[in-house]
This record gives structure tokens, C-alpha cells and sequence, in this order.
């Protein structure tokens, strides 16, 4: 047999992105209402419900509201009616971000080679892979994989799988464009999982943490086209899979007559952060080829990770010593729309790309390889590298538009920034002081009151009498490593941070 | 970028096949029994006890016996007691299955490079591939793929994606010996489905067709290893994944408190068939490359289809003017052992391989190319072109025996060989004959009654002198074209063929 010759650089790019959250999110004050609503205080109730408000989430994007009747029934809704919600309020996410992705690759959905879905908050068959093709129009012979078991690392494994994909063609030199796509509807089980922190007394941490979104990518394998390498958004360099041993336990999402019930045990962080040392490590080691010499250690790489919750984030960061800066696009989808399981990681790569990111760098310096990584069960640890092409994407949106809730509203409205409590120890006694640097908090948010005052504060007139004050307010907040630290360095420029003491040089 | 040379044949050959069914099965008349024990006699349920007489299944391979307490409490089992039960009974079939293959291929578990696995009958996260991986001791970087919404295709779509992985591999020069695992664990849905058809009064058929069982292959793109293609047993040549359009409602299995509940729609058959026939011209139309020039048409093959159902074989049958004898092991493995929806396809290409199924060929040639096919939910159709090496495995059983139920029994026992009656039409009013030419009916098997007399016989004793008279009879058999036809054109060498009217010719 005729080998090819080994490369390297598997020429192989995601020329296109799409991310839609549902219009509807939840701050933790209505986690705390709902439960209340329908259950008495108990001590796990309680528990959960303290530990709802450090997670370090603002709001979680949701299909629902916690008034929706789906919560709000006198037991749970079953596995069947969630079923049928998914399909009717989460499909049409997947197939607006499906479509935000192909109109960006600017190629036509029947140009679409493969399939590559993921989802852990749906059983269905046919999946639910089979409505998004058929609302998109995609050809009846684009194969499909539908993947299933891999929970929030769903949308790195469905890269993987789309990567292999291409390669397949590639080798058969034929066009790959493969759309990937996640999505999630998590909300729903709030109510599921409340009943079991109520009937078992167990403290169920992830209804604090699980939303709802959908998100797609274009892998491409340059083959075939005009122009094949149009427009990359990254280069996918190099990916890697494998199974923390003896972890199997830790991190599950079970069937249940009420749809799944989430298993997250708190050994998850330091497992998870041990893995993605090692599997840095392997890649390092064999990109010579494909990297620039520079690139030795995390600290090179800006990163986008998934943000299983602060614990997993923060931890990641100080045992690669990265500064939050390096993972701007992961705190800030965390902050603005919480943990949506697979559907996390191409918003977050999403995210990444847009220029209010790029001002709030570690050192200053937009890096130009990414490492992205997702935990998922088993426990598994996805990892890729990829290079980053393009020129950022503004607020203004074109052509992806970031969320209407993330990013920074560069409108001149009266607005106050924050400073907000959170937690580096879920669950945990210690608190620590956390900088929300990237996003502006508006006066209609429902933020949780224990995190405002004494810690709100409006810049001075000094400042904000330049045209770019809240840009410059994010350049500074950028340079603050004290983000989920538990320390109180304050950036250049910014001296005494708590309360009344807060002091401004504009 | 430097593509390698455009290449037909892409190189892949399965290199192992193992097949697990459990110890236990179930006649048609047990299902009844089961039926009678909780539900009264309804419109519904009459009709579907009728149909469960007709299916032309003898006995489904099952993880229970109907007298088990899974199946009899008051009401059904929910979806998280039948996870508990498909872990512990089910895995490890699919384990024993799995190292089958293994040893087949004559490799060792920590060979293998990918896991690409199916079952439409759990939505566990971590997947059940995991645990497989656990007992198999795969190394922790094996990539896994676990599809879902795949139903009854799901093998076929096992081994597509196991092909690309493999060519993935082979772009890089790497080797891929990737093990593909289907397990499915349908039996236990049985009390659910009756709740169904008791309480709405609908004529669910999916519980007398489906069956449990494990099987698994073990694809190799021929890369390293001393001797890569060593004892292939099937090469892989092409495949074609195709979606039937506007067929999404006909067929699927949708989750439920209690489980899957089927949909299966009376236009699922001739939906299907219709597919197959533009499928294998699609794959006869790119075959010149590898496939002698005197294949150019449906019979030129032989057939391994998953028997959806009689009609699906019927159709598939006639459609593409067939032999029952093209298909000898599609009949074979559905009359014993049901369908195990996404298991059944690897355990038919192993069954296809044994020496007494070289006995019954269409017109008495053995074919070298073996298309194979099956159907899932969506509709979707799955196709492949295998070409057969290696010799057929005897009875004895030597490296992956038959299970013992089927095959023919060589033994001299004193047996009768069977007629039985079946339809061509499920649920309708057509009773055709159908004869079982590969199996010999044991006395102490408990075939429905309304299969047995006047259509039992004997041989008569002229034709027992010879040594190897089963044998003979078996061949005579294997020319009769009527079988599951509606018609009665007998196979030279036998006249009359019912009941006392039966005349043999040694």
C-alpha cells in the first residue's frame, strides 16, 4: 500500500462559528426562589443553596424562566415531556448556531460533508442531529454521528471525531466540511435535582451550575472549493484524548425517570487539573514541527477552557500558573452564561476571537496558539491546539456577533462596575474578593444582593470624561491578577479597591 | 499540501468478529404467557399476540426469562433500574464479545487504538464503552466514540466510523486496530411495551422482534505490526450512509420513565427496501475499481441485512430478486435469535462465515462479496461492500464458534426437521410456508404449537442411511426458492412437501 508522507500539520481549519444562547437566564437569586417555592429549608437544601450564590456565575442562559410551568408542576417533569421540550425550545438554538456558523464559512449547507453532534440532555432516536439536518437542508447522504456519554467534553470529542473525519477524506482526497454542533438544555432538570437534594438530603451542586446553548463549528479540510483555506477562523493542530484511571465514579449524568441526575464529586477539580498537565505535556512534545520554538510552557498559550465551575478554572490556572488573563474567554462565558455542558467550548472559542478579549490580555499580548480542554465523564480530558487566524471581532458583531449579554457595552449609559464575591473552595469556608474585568453590570441585572454594596462603585468623573473610559476601566482591570486569586494585588493605576476607599487615577 | 494518491480500495479489512448472545431466550409462546399474567384480553393486545406467532422468530435471545422479577412486578421498571440491570447483565456480553474479536485478530487489548461503540438501549454518561474499556484494560489515550440514535443501524454505523477513523489513521502513517462494540439489552423493555399496548390500545410490534445480545469487530488499516493482514476476514471496500427523506416519524425509539418505547410504522418495510435498491447502485456504480466486472447486480452478492422484521427480509428479497439462500444468514440469525437491533449485524457477517452456511447457497456458489445492510431509526440506511477470505468455520467451533443454538447438530440424534408457517405480511391475513432449511428443530425445544403438526416430518429412512444425511437435506433445502415467498415451488430431488403428503428421494 502507497503511503502518503507523514505530515505534521494536519491542514485542517474551523472556518466558521456559531453560538446561540436561548433569550431567557437565571441569577442565582432564582435558583433560590424556585427552590424555596417548593421545598422546605433543609440543611442540604441550604447547603446548595449558599453554594449557589459562590459559584462566580451571573446568570446561566436558560430556556426557561423559573415561573415556567415545565418547573413548576407539583413533581417533576419526566424524562418524556423533557424530551419533547428539548426538541421543541432547544433545536431551533442548534439550528440558528448551525447556521451562524455556515453563513460565516461561507459555504452552503450542502456543502456539508458530515455531521458531528453531541448532547447528554437528550436519548432520542433518530437524535436530534436528524432535525437540525433536515431544518438546514443538508443532503440526504451527509453521514452523521451523533455522540453521546461524553457529557460537557462533548464538544471537543465532537471535534476530534469531525478532525478524524476530514482526515478520512483528506486521505481519500476529497473535500471534508464537517459541521459540529452542541447542544444542551440543562435548566429543565432544576427542578429534578432539587427534589433529590430535598427527598435525599444530598448536596447536588450542579443546578447551580448547568445552562442551556447551543454551538457549531466548520471543520474544513481544505480540499475542493476555490479558495479552501478562506477565511480561517483556527487551525486545528493537534488534539487528545484520554481517561483519568479509577475516575469512573467521580463524574456521571444518569438516566432517570426525571430525565439525568448529575454526579460531580469534589475530588473532580484536582483530577481534572492533574490530567491536563499531563496531557499539555504530550502535546508539547510533539509540535515541534507545527509550533514555533517559543512555545514551551501554558503560560505561551492563551487558553479556553471549559468551565466545569470557579473550582476547575481556578485550579487549571495555578497549577499551569496562568493568569486569568490567559483564560479571559472561558471566566467570561462562565460569568455571563454558566456551565451549558458541550455546548460550552466552541462559545467559548467564540468568545475568544473578539476584541474587547483582546484588551485584556496577560501582558498585554493577544497569543496566537490557543490550547482548548473539556472534562467530561469518565473522567475524560479533551485537548487541542489551535492557531488563531483573523483580525478580531468588534462589538458590532459582524460576523458572528457576541451574545447581547457578554461582551462590553460601549454605550454611554450611567453604569456601575463591580467587584463581586466568589468562592475558591466550592462549597468551601474560605471567600475571596473576584473582579468581574469584562463585563459591565447593568442596573436592571438581577445580581444576588450579597453581591453589590459595599462593593458596587460608579467611576469617577475624572475618568469617564474621556470617550473610552470603560475601555480603559477593562485595560486596567485586565492587569489584575488578583482575579480568583484570594489575594488583593491591585493593577497599575488602581489603588484601594473596597467600598468607599475605592480611588481613581483616570 | 501534498495529497497522497486517490485510492479505491481504502485498505481496511476486519480482522476479528466476536458474539455474545446471553444463555436465556424466549419463545414466542413465552411472551404470550407474560402477556396473560398482567393484562386482560384486549383488541390490542389479541393483535399483537397474533403477530408474535407470525414473526418467523423461533427464539430471542434474552438476559431474562419471563418468570423473572424485573418483568413481573406490579407495574414496569424505570429507566434507571433497567440502566442498573443493562450495566450488570449487558456489559458483560459486550465484554465477552469483545474479546472474542480480540483474540480473533490475534492482537492484544492494548493494541487497540480507538473504541468506537452503539446501543440504543442506555443513555448512561459515562458511556457504556467505558466500562468495557475498564474490562478490557485499554490504554487510558484509546480514542472513544460512543454513537447514539443510531437504533438498529447502529453496527454498520459502528464500522463506518471505525472505517474513517482508520483512514484518518492511515493519512498520518499511524496504525488503527479499532474495536467496534454493539450491545443492546431489549428484552427487559418487554413490560413496558405490553403497558403500552394495554393501556392505549396500540399495536406495538417492536416486543416480538427485539432481542439482547453483544458483537463486536476489530478493523485494521494494515499499518505496523509484523504481519498487518494477517487472516483478515473481511475486507472493507466501500460504504454509504443515506437518510430516507421525510421518513423521521416511521421509525424510532423514544425515551421514556419506563425506558424506550418503539415506533414502528407499517411503512417502514417498502420504505426501506426501496432505499436499499438506490443505495447498491450507488456503490455498484463506484466499484469498477475493485470489484471483478461480473458484479452487477443484487445477486451476484451474497446479503448480510439486519432483519428488521420478516418483511424487511421479504421485501429485501424480492426487491432485489434474491434467494433466500443469498441471505441464508440474515434468516438464520433472526429465526434464532430475534432482532438485537444494532448487535445483529456483526453477529450475522460471523454467522455468514460458517462452514453449513456454505452448505445452502444460492445456486450452489459460495459469492466472495458480501454487501450488508441495515436500517435505523431516521430512516437511515447503513451499506457496506465486504469481500470474504478465509476458510469457513466448522461447527466445532474453532476460534469463534457459532452459538450453539444455531448451526446445524451433526450428531445422529433422532430429529425432526420443521415446515413452519409464517406470513409475508405481518399483522395481515396472508399465511404463507416457510421452510427452515439450516436449523434443525429439537424436541425439547418449545416451538409455538401452531408451528408444528401436520407440517413435522421425518425423513424417511432410505435418505437417514447415508452418513451425512442432515447434510444432503439441508442442500435440497438450500435450492427451494419458495421459502418465505408465498409460493410453493418444491426443490428438485422432493415432492410434495405437506404434511403426510411429504415424499423424499434419498
Amino acid at each position: 500500500m502507497a503511503l502518503p508522507t507523514p505530515t505534521n500539520d494536519p491542514q485542517l481549519s474551523i472556518i466558521g462559528i456559531g453560538v446561540q444562547y436561548p433569550p431567557s437566564s437565571l441569577a442565582p437569586v432564582e435558583l433560590s426562589k424556585l427552590a424555596k417555592k417548593h421545598y422546605p429549608d433543609s440543611p442540604s437544601m441550604s447547603k446548595v443553596l449558599a453554594i449557589n450564590e459562590q459559584t462566580g456565575i451571573l446568570r446561566r442562559s436558560s430556556v426557561v424562566t423559573v415561573d415556567h410551568p415545565l418547573l413548576n408542576q407539583a413533581t417533576p417533569a419526566t424524562i418524556d415531556r423533557l424530551h419533547k421540550f428539548y426538541m421543541s425550545r432547544g433545536v431551533p438554538l442548534a439550528v440558528t448556531a448551525a447556521r451562524k456558523a455556515v453563513a460565516e464559512a461561507r459555504i452552503r449547507p450542502s456543502d456539508i460533508t458530515h455531521i458531528v453532534s453531541t448532547t447528554c440532555t437528550n436519548s432520542a432516536n433518530p437524535g436530534y442531529d436528524h432535525a437540525v439536518s433536515n431544518e438546514l437542508g443538508l443532503v440526504s447522504s451527509v453521514e452523521k454521528i451523533l455522540l453521546h456519554g461524553v457529557g460537557c467534553s462533548g464538544g471537543l470529542a465532537a471535534l476530534r471525531t469531525a478532525a478524524n473525519l476530514a482526515l478520512a477524506h483528506s486521505f481519500r482526497s476529497k473535500p471534508a466540511r464537517i459541521l459540529c454542533v452542541a447542544l444542551e438544555v440543562n435548566t429543565t432538570l432544576a427542578r429534578s435535582e432539587l427534589e433529590s437534594i430535598h427527598n435525599n438530603q444530598e448536596a447536588r451542586i450542579g443546578v447551580c451550575l448547568f445552562s442551556d446553548g447551543a454551538s457549531a463549528v466548520i471543520l474544513s479540510n481544505g480540499l475542493g472549493g476555490p479558495i479552501p483555506f478562506q477565511n480561517p477562523v483556527y487551525s486545528l493542530l493537534d488534539w487528545h484524548h484520554e481517561l483519568i484511571p479509577n475516575s469512573q465514579q467521580e463524574l456521571g449524568f444518569d438516566v432517570d425517570p426525571m430525565g439525568w441526575k448529575v454526579t460531580l464529586s469534589p475530588a473532580v477539580p484536582a483530577l481534572a487539573v492533574t490530567a491536563l498537565q499531563s496531557s499539555l505535556d504530550l502535546l508539547l512534545s510533539r509540535a515541534s514541527t507545527y509550533l514555533p520554538s517559543q512555545y514551551k510552557e501554558a503560560s505561551d498559550f492563551d487558553w479556553a477552557i471549559h468551565p466545569g465551575g470557579a473550582k476547575i478554572l481556578v485550579g487549571a490556572q495555578k497549577a499551569l500558573s496562568l493568569s486569568p488573563e490567559h483564560m479571559r474567554a472561558s471566566y467570561d462565558i462562565y460569568q455571563n452564561h454558566g456551565n451549558s455542558s458541550s455546548a460550552t467550548i466552541f462559545s467559548i472559542l467564540d468568545r475568544h476571537r473578539h476584541a474587547d478579549m483582546d484588551q485584556i490580555t496577560p501582558d498585554g499580548r493577544v497569543r496566537e496558539h490557543v490550547v482548548s480542554c473539556a472534562f467530561g465523564p469518565g473522567i475524560t480530558i479533551e485537548t487541542c491546539i489551535l492557531k488563531r487566524h483573523g483580525v478580531a471581532i468588534s462589538s458590532s458583531g459582524i460576523p458572528t456577533p457576541p451574545d447581547s449579554k457578554s461582551g462590553i457595552d460601549f454605550s454611554d449609559r450611567d453604569e456601575d462596575l463591580e467587584l463581586f464575591r466568589t468562592s475558591s473552595s466550592l462549597g468551601g469556608k474560605r471567600s475571596n474578593w473576584c473582579i468581574s474585568p469584562w463585563r459591565t453590570v447593568r442596573s436592571d441585572d438581577a445580581i444576588n444582593p450579597r453581591f453589590t454594596s459595599p462593593y458596587s462603585f460608579r467611576p469617577p468623573p475624572q475618568l469617564r470624561t474621556s470617550s473610552n473610559w470603560k475601555q480603559k476601566i477593562m485595560l486596567l482591570f485586565g492587569k489584575c491578577r488578583s482575579i480568583f486569586r484570594g489575594e488583593t494585588r491591585l493593577p497599575r493605576g488602581m489603588t484601594g479597591m473596597k467600598g468607599s476607599d475605592t480611588r481613581w487615577i483616570g
